[in-house]
């Protein structure tokens, strides 16, 4: 499968499935605010099924995507995915941050999706692996997440913004999709 | 100024203002619905401050946009707001719709954002003027908008689907910024 | 159990379940908009779990609530909650609106939760059953329902109101419970 | 004018206004989350408009609400509001909490609606004044106040539950009227 449009907003069918899967809707802001450039070089972490990455590698065509993620069967299905796109500049990361971004090039954008209640020490192992002017996008749907990461950015001493985001889909009944808070924060 | 990444979504700040906005976020998940292409040939209907018009100008880089206003002070707006982001495959469209369709070359996307009560005429002449395989995207901040898209649209045969956006920003205080009803639909 | 308090909204959780049931939060607006008094003489149109008839009988102590359900589980379902919160004031009557409301007095108010599709006819009977300054109360989760509720509702020259509400859970994760269209409108 | 339902959800244009209001989905469902008894002692912190106080003093007949209010200029807005509607068991205590709270007898139900950013003070305090199975419920639109909220709650060993609520109106536009979390507690 070729996706041949400028916009982002791969629908969430059109992926191999197997784990939590960022909304498409969710999907296209979240790469918003992180502003992708042609050449970014990007880390997903918590990749799940790999949605984030590929579309993030469809937009950074010169740059590349390091996609990290610990569950083994989410691996093969990032894999899955990766091939069912014919996305040539990923790098699947098998492991667990922040400890695997030791050994990662440094990074324009860290798009974190699943931080496994860690997400103050991988803010901070991030900001000294982003580059200046660089962006961090959490997505968080615990509030736990949201208050540990605006507590520990405003510690970082980054700029950022809150924005909330509920999508409901009508399909004969009301089904209300997604509730997510998506927190972008430069590096200044 | 000059929008130097891949994803769309220009801050609302960037844009010269003076009449609606679609908002950022509202405006990602409305382009994403349109899929647009490098040569897509698309319609802003009801094109205000010109945000999308822009925005889909920079997407549809060999394309061109049909940027479709009758308020004379918005045509000046949106003719500001082009000149700012230096596009030059925008042709702003003085008048109303669905009347100044006719003069205009087929489309593979319209976007309608603004309908002024005339949704159904303007749907069914659209019908007429969209490419096979083409994409409607309306955004609707009324009842009477979606009601009468949603029953145009099933008379007229097409797929559709209704999304509903809310987004909330939190600067100090939460703050519901948008609640809107996005329609998308391909001509089979 | 007795609910010793004044306040509408019993927990979910309190109820025998078994069929869908308006959740607390959406429970105690429905129940808002319907204006109940001491006396009033109520329909619960699709009585489901027959939470909003038990809350209903419990605020109007010396009216009367007739809780309408075709479902025979349904009915089983009701009476146990009936039981369970030991209120005497509802009539359960099984079978179909609008047919069964045929033979029922009149109504002061009317709270349509499940319409099976036929709203259209269901408000039309209602209309004739509902006394002078009656108020119904509609919660629509299809949009569909929505459209059909308030065309014949203007056709009724009805006042009305739509009130969309969107309740949020944070227990551990972000869980969007309902979303759902409360229309209430006065019988002038 | 005298209030003849036994519903809360006074419509908020029967309120004399001339400070922020808390809109009457959400005033519902705070008070049904207060759980509110025909005895009850209540506070209301940073009474505002005076809505929650007044609708608290109608459900609890035979209890006394004490409704605390720095600002001049809505301790007179809330003398209006008590007047208007009839209502003799609302004691208006002037200043601002917690001070204020020292001199109160002890309370079965506590909202807090405006914190001037001193929740975690007015929390510790409250937990104090409350009686055993008392519970508080606190009205936050800023994530601020979310956070300090919980926290302490979590410090002083209280079960607490987060219930997000977005009401929509459509009156023509859609309007998106209230962003609110609402946080209710039991004392143990």
């Amino acid at each position: 499968m070729k996706w041949d449009f400028k916009t982002p907003g791969i629908p969430d069918n059109f992926f191999v499935k197997g784990a939590p899967i960022t909304k498409e809707e969710v999907r296209v802001i979240t790469l918003s605010k992180a502003r992708i450039k042609e050449n970014s070089i990007i880390y997903d972490v918590g990749a799940g099924t790999g949605s984030i990455s590929i579309e993030a590698a469809l937009l950074a065509r010169n740059g590349k995507v390091f996609s990290i993620e610990k569950n083994p069967e989410r691996i093969s299905l990032i894999k899955k995915n990766i091939k069912k796109f014919g996305v040539s500049n990923i790098e699947v990361v098998e492991g667990e941050a922040p400890e695997v971004l030791r050994a990662l090039p440094r990074a324009d954008r860290i798009i974190i999706g699943g931080s496994g209640g860690r997400i103050r020490r991988i803010l901070k192992k991030c900001d000294g692996k982003l580059n200046d002017n660089g962006v961090v996008v959490i997505n968080a749907v615990k509030l736990d997440t949201l208050r540990d990461s605006t507590s520990t950015l405003q510690k970082l001493s980054y700029n950022f913004r809150v924005t909330q985001v509920h999508i409901n889909k009508f399909d004969g009944i009301a089904k209300a999709l997604s509730t997510i808070f998506i927190i972008d924060a430069e590096k200044r």
